[in-house]
């Protein structure tokens, strides 16, 4: 199975490394090994560091490469419209399979790439245009598609969530806020496409199409930036338990569809207001399904790649078996650990006799047992008291036995509770 | 496209009545119609209301219709291992494709019935079996296939969430709490199956085996029940700025993967726990992608009804055209309405001179635009005063021009803020 790239950007970078260090994952999951058979990049002469590949696959025609008979699939991380939408347009009436995560050339001409796409029995993928690493794109195309979704509500662009957040969290106005997200690397050094709101319009638009299985234009997306929202604006929202969120809505109506894209309040309690920072987050309504919500990372060159492989192992997949998914593939046998085997942490409540000496006696049975206590509290309650202790990562195994043996120890009248502590990083 | 629905519950009288009420937009993304062909019930004599269904597909012997000649899929809503497991192994021997429910039996004979379906060229999908409506397992199975997933945490069962919530909540102990659901039918007469943690031990095996492409038995599961935990744990809980949750973990460490079912204590700050009620979310961790949560609704007969029918177009497209998704099909045009014809809510902030009338003044301006209000506030400054109102939903076009009037009401000196209100209900 033979792989083109155009471009070797940040994100191009990463689909290379992992194509390398992944190969052999990669060769389960499809059934054959991807081979990276050509790099499209702008100049050749640029120093790529220790990147994976053969300076002999780079190339600065891209034209040639994606028509090539023995390229079977084409990755396009360029970006922007053109060139990006003739090498595309070309691939596809090559036959050959596309993924791409240019939302600019989606939203405008989406409907013409699948049209070319349909007509030489390729495939078009382009998981990585909007939310990027969260599954949202073929969740809506491929899962909710016998249910009917009738809004979808979004956070998709990280840089003008930043801002926001920054200016809830701080007071900031939005000019300071917009500084600081570009001193730490959340803005670009022109904001225009994200602040304007131009980056989720594109992304409304795509959401929009495939939500209601119709085609909607990034020009039939309303869109406000949100340079005019000040901090009295966001002082406003927390006088009524809002919060203010640069937002994607599209919603549908029976045979009327609607796409916009601009700041609003919404309440703290709605599960979009958490979303904070990069992250991005969208909230799909379906008449059977109710509120569905996905988040997760929503830009960076490792997000994107993980959308952009999950599409190409799938396109891979349909050239060689003709269908994706279906029944599992690759699967291989694993070994099971036993509950004693896995790591965790407890946290455990002990009744203890009020007397010098408890505490020493406890931490000896932790160290006896090579588990390492984050937290211990000790609060008195007349000839008793109570010990909070809370461990470092330990197996469970070991954590079951420091239990048992501090259930032995005279001074312990009893261990009232034990539970595992979770999710803390 | 023949149908036959083995099963007609709760869940299985929202399919047939979906396959009814839907059956224009069904065909139009499957690209035929599907028409149900026969269900088989226990029992023919049951009175079934005002069920969309011909009387004379009622069967029960369901082995009979899932091998009958004219049947291409057969979805499953029966539950259980026997005797839905003969029932599926008989479809996907005679080349029918299943869409089934059935978690029990996944977790138990995954590996069989996938190995039945590869055999005989049929299709086995199952995204009810896990998080109700939330599509989860296609993402693992087919979005993140390109990626490293090392840990899928979840709350995956609704009654043991409800009852830990509302000792949370409440102070409760767990008797207490779980007679109040088993009152408002968060918990079933026998609620067995989902405190002891069985239910979500065979979501775990299911969750495990597709986020590690390999195979997990429900026996390979840890299981701890929720049946210990006491007001005392959840108030330790609360100490150290955690809450107690019902989750289902699993882990994965190069070739080594571990699944466990227990109650455990995460910081509030995750994103888990919010998590309340009847509501299922899981929190996925991959190597390019990081940290993905998927949220939504858990059970129910509308919500699994939606997963089901999500995988049923699935499998009827890959029947019809050989392949799944890929392109878009069924896209019909929609007319994509302007901004000023979309529904939403204003918050505005005007600076008003303090003066008796005002008010009447500014409401009588947002009535001649038929727009209604919601709450107003006035507080004064001295000689000034600010009016804060936030409206009822209204059409975009009235709100702006509700906000030009006031704009040239004398007693208005300025519009200091107008923000649109969204994520109510």
């Amino acid at each position: 199975m033979k792989l083109a790239l155009l471009g070797c950007g940040t994100v191009g970078s990463e689909v290379v490394r992992q194509l390398h260090d992944q190969s052999r994952e990669l060769a389960a999951r499809v059934g054959e090994r991807i081979e990276l058979a050509g790099v499209a990049v702008r100049r050749l002469d640029r120093d790529r560091g220790d990147l994976p590949v053969d300076p002999g696959l780079f190339t600065t025609n891209a034209h040639e490469l994606v028509t090539r008979d023995d390229i079977d699939i084409v990755v396009e991380v360029v970006g922007g419209t053109d060139p990006a939408r003739e090498w595309i347009l070309a691939a596809l009436r090559a036959g050959k399979s596309v993924v791409t995560a240019n939302k600019v050339l989606m939203a405008t001409d989406g409907a013409a790439l699948h049209r070319a796409a349909t007509r030489n029995g390729a495939q078009l993928y382009y998981e990585a245009a909007v939310a990027g690493a969260i599954p949202l794109l073929r969740p809506l195309r491929e899962s909710l598609h016998g249910d009917v979704i009738t809004s979808v509500m979004g956070i998709v662009n990280g840089t003008t969530n930043y801002v926001l957040s920054r200016m809830t969290e701080t007071g900031a106005g939005f000019a300071e806020a917009l500084a600081e997200a570009g001193e730490l690397g959340y803005a670009e050094a022109d904001p225009t496409a994200d602040i304007e709101g131009f980056d989720a319009a594109s992304k409304a638009a795509i959401l929009a199409s495939l939500a209601f299985h119709t085609q909607v234009s990034v020009d039939d997306v309303y869109r406000e930036g949100i340079t005019d929202v000040t901090a009295g604006d966001v002082a406003s929202a927390a006088e009524i338990g809002c919060v203010v969120k640069p937002l994607c809505i599209a919603t549908r109506d029976g045979d009327k569809v609607s796409a916009r894209v601009h700041a609003a309040m919404i309440p703290k309690s709605h599960p979009l207001a958490g979303v904070n920072g990069a992250y991005n987050a969208v909230f799909v309504e379906a008449q059977l399904a109710g509120r569905l919500m996905f988040y997760g990372a929503g830009a960076g060159g490792a997000p994107t790649a993980s959308a952009i492989l999950g599409d190409l192992v799938t396109v891979a997949r349909m050239r060689r078996t003709g269908r994706d998914g279906g029944n599992e593939s690759g699967s291989g046998p694993a070994e099971v650990l036993p509950m004693g085997e896995t790591q965790t942490r407890y946290h455990l409540s002990l009744d203890v006799t009020d007397e010098p000496g408890v505490l020493a006696q406890v931490a000896t049975v932790f160290a006896r047992n090579d588990v390492s206590m984050r937290t211990v509290r000790q609060s008195g309650r007349g000839n008793e008291a109570i010990l909070v202790a809370v461990t470092h990562i330990a197996r469970d195994a070991q954590l079951a036995r420091t239990v048992r043996e501090l259930e032995d120890l005279p001074s312990v009248r009893r261990v009232d509770s034990v539970m595992r502590v979770e999710g803390e990083s």
